[in-house]
């Protein structure tokens, strides 16, 4: 499987997207596997990348945030896909979410292979492919270190109690920005638009896969928030971890003090 | 002056910036009146605001971020423009910034008469005008009073100071936003997006002025962060002031309780 294979699929949705203007269809679907509410945009993306798979006889495993778990045969590649990452920005008219895709040919989140982001709003993508690097647009892009100004972004899905726990890491912050799209926190970040990124409560393996391959692909340095490998967790489902995603090893060291 | 009249000039920015990629040119130009550094497409869309009312001769006094202040004559209205609200998500390639013009025609904040906000990503339109409602797009909106979920957007120049200053706030919060641009904040609230939006250290005219406007007319409550009036504060460059909107009494009055 080919980057170009995912780039395909992605451009196809959003060129759809841009055409079904999803905030005007805000009704819920039920719950997807996750226990997140479906809605009409998350389906439509989600029926989009199967079929793409399918219609091409690409045989995979799949972990999706609304179907769940299909784990056909441990020697196909596992899909891991967010069709929406970004919903609730996107059902309620805000124009800043994604569609997430990343293939692992492992059991464990050091054998992802390809991640691939696409903003569904303005068309920006980003992709990496395992030891050959991350890319934006086409170009490739690679960390350069530059430690000012300091953005943080971070995700939180309980706000108080994660805010708490990491009020102390705004000390060093320029700026703090709260996009609600994990998938483009990591996006951008590797993009070179943030020096740091956290997830101070669980986030989920289908919304920061494609995202920390391309991170990692850039230079960044991935943890979680207690400074621990992820590397070796399982590609489930139910694989959940917090995230601390740093443009410098020394930025890195930093966050993790303050945090302690 | 008419809405039309603002809405040509977002309109023709809105078409000349998709062709420049700002994220591209993060030379400083130096500092604009109000401290913060100026960049090409601050300056860019600053001149094209104001050619355009040079152009139809239309005379006013004017509040700019870049500019600074030029008050010419107490019978012209006051032209207030921040023409990238959001300098810093649009220099590092952040597609969330927005170009913001508010018109007063008298001292005070209480003679706000025409708000007009533009994304510049994608050309959404949100205006205001005083005493006859405010539109997302051309669409008449109206707060509906619904509570749930509770979704709080903030923006911080000081990011430790200010959450913790306002983190009892996020108690009651289901998710919590900070895109980095208060125009789009106070435009994508009275667009039904958002709940609550808060700014905690002092926010600048040229930042709210628009959005103000078009969140009073969409029916939101807007006081500073101790709930009280800002509709008396002078139209000068100089004024600057926290903020706390809010879709509904019963909110505000909760998360006023909650600040104190």
């Amino acid at each position: 499987m080919e980057i170009n294979f995912l780039r395909n699929i992605g451009q196809k949705i959003f060129k759809e997207i841009s055409l079904v203007k999803p905030q005007f269809n805000r009704t819920s679907l039920g719950r997807g596997a996750s226990g997140d509410t479906t809605f009409p945009i998350d389906k439509l993306v989600e029926d989009r990348i199967i079929e793409a798979f399918e219609k091409e006889n690409i045989k995979v495993n799949l972990i999706s945030e609304e179907k769940g778990e299909n784990l056909v045969d441990s020697s196909y590649p596992t899909l891991i896909v967010d069709p929406i990452d970004g919903s609730k920005n996107a059902v309620s008219g805000i124009p800043f979410f994604s569609t997430s895709i990343a293939i692992a040919d492992g059991n464990t989140l050091n054998n992802l292979k390809l991640g691939y982001i696409i903003n569904l709003i303005n068309g920006d993508e980003f992709w990496a492919i395992r030891k050959d690097g991350a890319f934006f647009n086409g170009d490739r892009i690679r960390v350069n270190n530059a430690t000012s100004p300091i953005i943080i972004a971070f995700e939180a899905s309980s706000p108080y109690k994660a805010i708490k726990n990491i009020i102390p890491v705004f000390k060093i912050a320029n700026r703090v920005r709260c996009f609600g799209s994990t998938a483009l926190d990591l996006a951008y970040l590797s993009a070179g638009a943030l020096s740091v990124f956290i997830v101070p409560t669980p986030s989920r393996i289908f919304d920061f896969s494609a995202g920390i391959l391309i991170a990692k692909e850039y230079g960044a340095i991935v943890t979680d928030i207690e400074g621990n490998s992820i590397e070796n967790l399982p590609v489930n489902f139910d694989t959940k971890t917090t995230l601390l995603v740093s443009t410098s090893e020394i930025l890195h060291k930093k966050i993790l003090d303050l945090i302690k």
